[in-house]
């Protein structure tokens, strides 16, 4: 393995070990791509989700929030593309049973092909180019034949006998309704976007925005992904945290480059370097946008996609007004450089689409370090710290009376109550000191302090910084503005 | 319509007109009994979930939250009893393929009887007698025969051509996984209480909590319900706030009646009358449950409940050991009245289990006032105001300049920079001052700052209270800080 697989097989242990990220159901053994969050992980997740919210929402005068729900009329995802679009080229292998995505069938197999020196890999090449080019023509049965004129085999039986090849949609579907006969066939939303496409004008009518604005959502989001891998960053449950932004036709390249600096500051306002972020522009354009980037960071499996921004035209609110039948327009008043109102149209959207377990990932992979320290006495030690911005960390302080007795738990109540109402605290009486200090690093709060028998007499306490391990005498009722003026 | 049904309805369209709930996928008139809440109601059902979080999570240090997937391992629904008995018995209509549930069918038959004087009230009374009967010894057959004598007929086919009576169960089912063949039928949760008992050790462990403590979790759960009503009161998919409380056992009487007293009183805290609750204990007690009540508050449409409080015994963790064949056993190592350790044992549990929605139209319901006013010349005019909590209102503060012109915006904009980071505020610089306060009203902001020309002279506002619409001189340097003071 290498240093960067260690490095990430080591975060998800410590995920597991305090209680971040659990695998779903794991008495039952778990279910494949689900996952929940513990205790430190719940308030780490709800941190992020208000830390986005809370700069969407509440910083920006021209956007508003709203709440979907799940569950949508069905001809949602007719109009939006989903219901025929959202799919893979799927083959079965008819002796094993195993069902898998053609791309990825060609794709190993051509790996396998590059090992075997200059002559694989050209052949690989080739075949990977001669892939493309079918699949861009949805050629199923040209797709087939180069499966089995390369003779590539299931991976299980070792058999070339598959079945035809079909389209597998993503969506999760159920049955709405009492009616047996009229049940409705719905879909768990794959993505939360329509949700704000639906209630464009519902929006913009009561809260009574102008164009340019911006509704902001977070919520769950569900795809029947085949292959679903690298622990939270690919699931088949997942949340987004998504703004749709809503301008006027001809605008939408400004806004494009607007939010695409603005999100990209908005990582960087937790502390994160530039250097582990990178724009990538899309090459081949989803057929609803007329431009698309992903920010991407540095995970320790490589760069990889933690946000999108996507200029999407007016394809969603364009399909929704033909399939509703209910005018998706809006009318601007302002001037034109004729002087008249611009008038009546469908305006363009500008998205920002983030994944919050992604970002919630991209936290924990920043934030981890096993770090060798020297001690006042020469001698080295290690301790695994999670440097997890104050701002989102799960808890902002730890009070920790140095022992149980002597009234020292007294006055850690005292602070603690006088604490717990502005910001998350943890109380802990029990085990050395220096053990407690571990822990709380190890779980990331960026304050620990410790009440001892000084405290008593001059009402001093020692603060505790987790990143510098730096210890000051600071007066008590200090303490509580310290932790507020680093988390706000 | 009686008052009450007229203030119901008066609600429900302030509630769209004001972009607090909009019916779901509204474009394609709706998806029934599910709902989307707009940019005053996200925040709103937003601000009530974090009230309840943080009065749990935060000012309990014994209770720690987690955030588990909707997704769980269907085995988790086998264990709860949940897979087989979630379900009321359903009879279909063989003419007008309608389907009713049978307690609702014979209901609404004896309801009809009930009009028909003395000796219809009589026969009403036994028929539903009987009915209880033969629910209670689910002897399906036996009731086919009761509607059949009775010549209960559809409502819609008027006619008697009954099917057999038939479970049906209420969790909504999917398909998760790639291979077909091997692809497992899950549900979405109909409760979030059990991803809570399937982390118990998890949580357990990896927090290092001692009995008794307690897990908060809040999220979606879904039920096909076959009678969905009352707008938000009952639907299809909803929002839990759930704490699962683990006790020893032989303490969870004394822990229940402290829950009860302790849910009361959060409710309390909104500043809501006592008036306005009651509790109701269940006369009949769930499989699960040793003790039940219902936390009641007096809608529009009469006492209904709000929260639960259960006694659930060791019931879920038992079957979940039995289940998963995994421990689900904690060691207590307090002493017992001999002077030994309690040992291990499976937990007792007491749950408060309150719906998010339901507090949502609470609050909704407890706070809409069309009012008159005397003005300061004698004559009368009306409003609607929303008496929202100001720590849970959607915006906390507007800020709104006389004019457009003479700098009066630019101060205003300052206010807004100085106050924005702490909370949420609006600003609007359109139409008469009146108007904009009626607005601000509606959607029920505690407070207005109006900056006016005297504003440049001496940076005093005018502050404007929504309940009292008391009017106040003030240093504008005072405003944030009222504003928190009110909040916090």
């Amino acid at each position: 393995m290498s240093i960067q697989e260690n490095k990430f097989q080591a975060i998800i242990s410590h995920a597991k070990e305090y209680g971040f990220v659990f695998p779903s159901s794991e008495i039952y053994d778990g279910l494949s791509a689900v996952y929940d969050y513990g205790p430190n992980g719940s308030e780490l997740k709800k941190n992020i989700r208000d830390y986005w919210w809370k700069s969407m929402t509440q910083l920006h005068d021209n956007i508003v929030g709203i709440d979907a729900a799940i569950f949508m009329h069905p001809t949602t995802w007719k109009a939006s593309g989903h219901v025929d679009n959202f799919s893979d080229p799927m083959i079965d292998n008819k002796d094993s049973k195993k069902r898998y995505r053609v791309d990825h069938l060609i794709e190993a197999f051509a790996d396998k092909l590059k090992e075997q020196g200059d002559e694989g890999e050209k052949k690989a090449g080739d075949l990977l180019a001669e892939m493309d080019q079918l699949l861009a023509k949805d050629d199923y049965a040209g797709l087939k034949q180069l499966i089995e004129t390369n003779k590539i085999s299931c991976g299980i039986s070792g058999t070339c006998n598959w079945t035809e090849i079909r389209q597998f949609n993503l969506m999760f579907d159920t049955k709405l309704g009492s009616i047996s006969e009229e049940a409705d066939t719905i879909y768990l939303r794959p993505e939360t976007a329509q949700g704000i496409f639906v209630n464009f004008l519902n929006v913009q009518k009561t809260a009574r925005m102008k164009i340019p604005f911006g509704i902001a959502q977070t919520g769950k989001a569900f795809r029947n992904e085949i292959v679903a891998r690298q622990f939270i960053f690919r699931m088949r449950e997942f949340e987004q945290m998504e703004m749709q932004f809503f301008v006027r036709p001809g605008t939408q390249k400004e806004w494009y480059n607007f939010w695409k600096e603005e999100r990209l500051k908005w990582h960087l306002s937790l502390g994160i370097a530039k250097e582990k972020y990178r724009f990538h522009d899309h090459a081949k354009l989803a057929h609803y946008a007329d431009a698309a980037l992903d920010i991407e960071y540095e995970f320790p499996f490589g760069f990889k996609e933690v946000e999108g921004i996507h200029s999407r035209t007016d394809f969603d609110l364009k399909n929704h007004q033909e399939y509703s039948k209910k005018k998706q327009q809006y009318f601007d008043n302002d001037l034109d450089e004729n002087g008249k109102p611009y008038g009546n149209y469908i305006p363009y959207v500008v998205e920002t689409s983030i994944g919050l377990d992604r970002m919630f990932l991209l936290i924990l992979s920043e934030a981890y370090e096993e770090e060798m320290i020297t001690k006042d006495d020469g001698t080295t030690d290690s301790r695994t710290v999670m440097h997890i911005p104050a701002k989102i960390a799960p808890t902002k302080l730890a009070i920790l009376p140095l022992t149980k007795k002597d009234g020292l738990p007294e006055i850690a109540t005292e602070l603690m109550n006088d604490c717990k109402y502005s910001f998350k605290c943890f109380y802990e009486e029990k085990d050395a000191i220096g053990k407690r200090y571990r822990r709380q690093d190890a779980v990331g709060t960026p304050f620990c302090v410790t009440i001892d028998h000084q405290t008593k007499e001059d009402q001093t306490v020692t603060i505790r910084h987790r990143d510098s391990m730096l210890q000051e005498r600071i007066p008590m009722s200090k303490v509580k503005e310290i932790v507020l003026a680093a988390i706000q």
